[in-house]
């Protein structure tokens, strides 16, 4: 497996597009198509919140009925979510728009959208940008990043990911693209992402292997605790690599799924080092645990503590509050017993021990912690299992950003 | 029942005392002490975090099995918390210094600490403190005052309430102090509350009445969502008021308990809308919710979420993110069906019914988000359970204050 350039049109047979359809920004993409002419099975995992965007209730019966799925249609700027019937009537016109402007079935078009809750859609505006993407479609590299950056709202960088990797004597590739800054705390999968692939697979399997890595990828980010109601990571595959079909759990499977966790893994960790306001990426990582449950409690109760985060955006030492998260995370365990270190570029060191503190240089400590990747270590003693998480610090541009997020 | 003034010295036979030991702050008092001549029964509840502070295993234990307790010693500046069996031995000592300068048994001194966790105690000033808080107790609203002010730590107000209630012909008093600012979303109870009282009850009652009404009042309140190890309320009663001993749930039992919660929600408001950084009390009340425990989810679902505490900071009427928050909660609901509300000192207003968003000013709502008290009223329209959170607003300071805290 190799990683490459490029996104959603990396894979065979996959193009994008952006356009400006002046939704609620000006002067910048806000619309964007991925589209394959060549028929796809499609998978998805969706918001856990009871309250669902009207897309994420298209796309769950799209990707539960639809044999075939040829296009996406993504929107920034407004959710689409608190907008009853309504909602729902322009998913409809807006998947009827695309499936005249592409010659496809209004049931394999998927949508998303992504902004503020309870505005209503402009539906003229909408349907003329679909028209817009139809016509700008692409299959370059460029093509793929405009589409990334149409889908951004309060994200600074745009997500891609792209990997190369050799099944049954073919070159198969994954790509994808994803946003996400702020409402990010996934529990299914994250704000928006989109994965494409050419690899040839059963649907059940394409849906098992996205199933569980979206357990150890999207899952475990978190920005500020705040589930979304519009959650949405989908993967269209449409077969062009020309592998033989992939319908059992074989070697062949291992590899996809490796190289579908390296995307998924890339964007994750994208959306968390860029959630708002964020100055760096902020990594628990939990080590000998009893229980990958508890490892994974443990992890996130560290990345989601205002605290924690907080102290991390201070380059504070402040070790206390790390063994505290984890404390309050449900998880049992002997603080006595474990360790705790802090890791960045810069070096690690151990803080805690035995109980108390360990007789360790605060300023090697804040050194560490000033690092743009900063692991925050918690060796339990207790198993073999072990889990990851990724968040960001907690600075004055989140709240910036958040008391003033609509005007 | 009337509020009088007052604190910890309001009740018959106790008094009060603080004392600057040069704990951890410099030129103000940094140590307290509560003390009743006639011995008290005493009940407490306690965090639930895996990581204890020494001095709330020394105070589960006294509480557990001793008859009679006499006084109360706190620190703030450092927790003593993630300091091992020597932490546990600063405990012993300070009780032991307290018992030969109050001539009280050893096993009849409860402590607290709040402060940086993993630092020691100057041991040597912890118990010259001692040895001044003993000399300088007094029964006055003053001495009461004095205590409540020491033991803060990025508290901006002292926090006292005291009732007076008759019951069987007699006047019963309870007053009480509290602390919390940051680390605040008690799962028993939260930092330190101390309540003192001199009603005569049994033990058994005393500690029913007080687990029952921390559940309404204490562990409804969240800062940061950070639950502490060191959060402690303890509740003292040495029966001076006279009245026949409450033995059973009758209706002097019943007056008790309004009394105590009217002084425990008193206390958990304030420790709210003073939560680090607040600018305003951030109430969430959930009414006709299907069940008890389903309106608590979704109360402090909302009071607890970073992008709603971020709207009520900046004004903003954006009530997909309280919408939101009611979805993840774990509460199941249906969105369509139930109601949003704002409401404040300025007035009141529907944002939100049958699933879209109400045709409502913008400018009315965001004076109403503009008062000192906000609440978010969510109506589920399912059954007739309710509950009220308390929490505060996120703002810039509250990253200055934690993300620079031990400095």
């Amino acid at each position: 497996m190799v990683r490459i350039e490029g996104g959603v049109t990396a894979a065979k047979g996959f193009q994008a597009a952006a356009a400006a359809a002046g939704i609620k920004y000006e002067g910048r993409d806000d619309m964007a198509m991925v589209y394959s002419e060549t028929p796809c099975i499609a998978a998805g995992t969706f918001t856990t919140n009871v309250v669902k965007a009207a897309p994420v209730v298209w796309d769950r019966k799209i990707v539960e009925d639809s044999a075939c799925v040829h296009a996406v249609v993504v929107n920034a700027g407004i959710a689409n979510a608190g907008t009853g019937q309504q909602g729902m009537q322009y998913c409809e016109e807006t998947a009827e728009q695309a499936a005249k402007e592409l010659s496809i079935p209004m049931d394999s078009v998927l949508l998303g959208s992504t902004g503020v809750i309870g505005m209503q859609l402009p539906m003229d505006r909408i349907k003329n940008g679909v028209k817009s993407l139809a016509a700008a479609l692409g299959d370059t590299p460029e093509d793929g990043h405009k589409a990334a950056c149409a889908i951004m709202t309060t994200d600074t960088i745009p997500k891609e990911a792209a990997v190369k990797v050799e099944i049954d004597g073919k070159t198969v590739t994954i790509g994808g693209m994803s946003k996400g800054s702020g409402m990010i705390h996934p529990n299914m999968c994250t704000m928006l992402a989109y994965v494409t692939t050419d690899v040839s697979i059963t649907k059940e399997l394409l849906k098992e292997a996205l199933s569980e890595d979206v357990k150890d990828t999207f899952n475990m980010i978190s920005v500020d605790g705040d589930t979304s109601t519009n959650d949405t990571l989908l993967c269209l595959a449409n077969g062009l690599a020309g592998n033989r079909t992939i319908t059992e759990k074989n070697e062949d499977y291992e590899r996809f799924v490796k190289a579908l966790h390296t995307v998924n893994e890339t964007l994750a960790r994208m959306m968390a080092g860029d959630g708002e306001g964020a100055s760096k990426l902020f990594t628990c990582k939990v080590i000998h645990a009893d229980t990958k449950e508890n490892a994974v409690l443990l992890s996130k109760s560290v990345i989601t503590s205002s605290l924690a985060k907080a102290a991390v955006f201070g380059c504070d030492a402040n070790w206390g509050r790390f063994l505290c998260a984890l404390g309050y995370s449900g998880a049992v365990f002997e603080p006595e017993k474990m360790e705790l270190s802090f890791e960045s570029e810069f070096g690690s060191v151990l803080v805690y021990k035995d109980g108390v503190t360990m007789d360790y240089s605060e300023e090697l400590a804040a050194k560490i912690l000033s690092g743009k990747e900063v692991t925050v270590l918690a060796d339990m003693k207790m198993g073999d299992a072990q889990a990851t998480a990724w968040g960001c610090d907690l600075t004055y541009d989140y709240v910036k950003i958040n008391a003033d997020y609509r005007s």
